[in-house]
């Protein structure tokens, strides 16, 4: 996958994009990515790239023409198809099945805005506006950071064995059960003796039940529609009712 | 404001932390922050910091020992009261309400994983469990970043007025209305009309019209107990019949 980003800031991705995971997968060959000042890319003589906005205001907007040229050069270098995507609280709110559906195109470009908003015009030139959550962000590089790095994970052969993590949040449809390692005695805090017991089929129903309860627990809202098996939902009932209860 | 970070990977908070307007509020004293590398605080002879699931299970998972000694090393040096925040999917939901508690702190401290799930009694810990989105990341560092720019810019003297953008999405409970800046007819797509006419009133009620029209196209569920005025009251109410019309 070749993955772009638009931005005025290209030292912010300096240490994200070369470490862990992202820095792994750009060595392995799986992604190989690009940042782009696009300041480069201004024709005003003052190299600006925002001015005021028409009809007043606070706060400056980015121009389209420094946009719309560097996205024109990195289309040229890598036409492969693919997203455009506008980092912005008014898009789509990213989550799991949207770094799903990234992760499956060839090409990737970033446009992140810093401090002011963008002339409207910008957005006729995106396939996607997304949102990283409902709060306001001094500029896009760091929401275009998390997505890369949701997205890049699931990329085949991005992620070894012991790190891919089948009881990740979210892929299950539920919140992770409560996990141990050693000591087994940290501090007069103890592992539960389930754990030590060595009996699988128990400890696979005790973690089934704790990640059924945290989710019921803290995200009820993840259960709705969720195709659980009979044994779930017997302990779910079995916790709503001791809920009640309590 | 004191900030401090637990992370494996203090190399990826280099370009973020010193740019832009997180690099500014440290040099204006705003802000003080210290990334610790909790792998330093290990008393494993190998330099661990992570062990197996006790009851079996694919990955590696944080180890308390490590954490909870960097943890209080951190907090003689930093005794104010403040917030310690776990990142972490099951936790409760980021928002910019949260960023503004944040930004009342004294101090916050950051505890980031990495690939590996944590032990749970480094839950208890901390005062806050916070979740960035639905969706996976690879560590705790990308989403500590996000909630510091979200939080410090918030702090006051931090963002100068040019910057402070009283039209942010979610401050005013709507969407930002399009915004237009310089050329007015770029490539043929031209700047409306009512915002080269002067005339301020009008360009007022437009752009209160275009932030509802736009919240209640692509986010309606945050019109929901909004304390709108009389005119957008009736806008929005023109804006469904508009909709239900088409």
């Amino acid at each position: 996958m070749r993955i772009d980003i638009l931005s005025l800031f290209p030292q912010m991705f300096d240490g994200p994009l070369h470490t862990s995971m992202i820095g792994n997968a750009v060595n392995d060959q799986k992604i190989d990515i690009g940042v782009t000042d696009f300041r480069d890319y201004t024709t005003d003589k003052h190299n600006h790239v925002d001015d005021y906005p028409y009809g007043g205001g606070a706060g400056m907007l980015l121009q389209p023409q420094p946009i719309f040229d560097a996205l024109a050069n990195v289309q040229t270098k890598h036409p492969e198809k693919g997203r455009v995507i506008l980092l912005d609280p008014a898009g789509y709110q990213f989550n799991q099945s949207v770094a799903e559906d990234f992760a499956k195109e060839d090409h990737l470009t970033f446009i992140c805005g810093h401090y002011e908003g963008y002339d409207e015009r910008i957005r006729s030139l995106v396939t996607d506006e997304v949102s990283l959550g409902d709060y306001v962000l001094t500029g896009g590089e760091l929401g275009a950071m998390v997505m890369i790095d949701a997205t890049v994970r699931l990329i085949p052969g991005v992620l070894g064995n012991a790190e891919s993590a089948p009881g990740d949040s979210f892929s299950s449809g539920l919140l992770e059960y409560p996990q141990y390692t050693r000591p087994a005695d940290f501090r007069g805090m103890k592992v539960p003796d389930i754990l030590l017991s060595g009996d699988h089929g128990k400890i696979d129903d005790w973690r089934l039940e704790q990640a059924l309860k945290r989710t019921y627990e803290r995200r009820p809202d993840m259960l709705t529609g969720l195709d659980l098996s009979g044994k779930a939902r017997q302990m779910l009932a079995d916790i709503k009712a001791d809920a009640d209860e309590a």
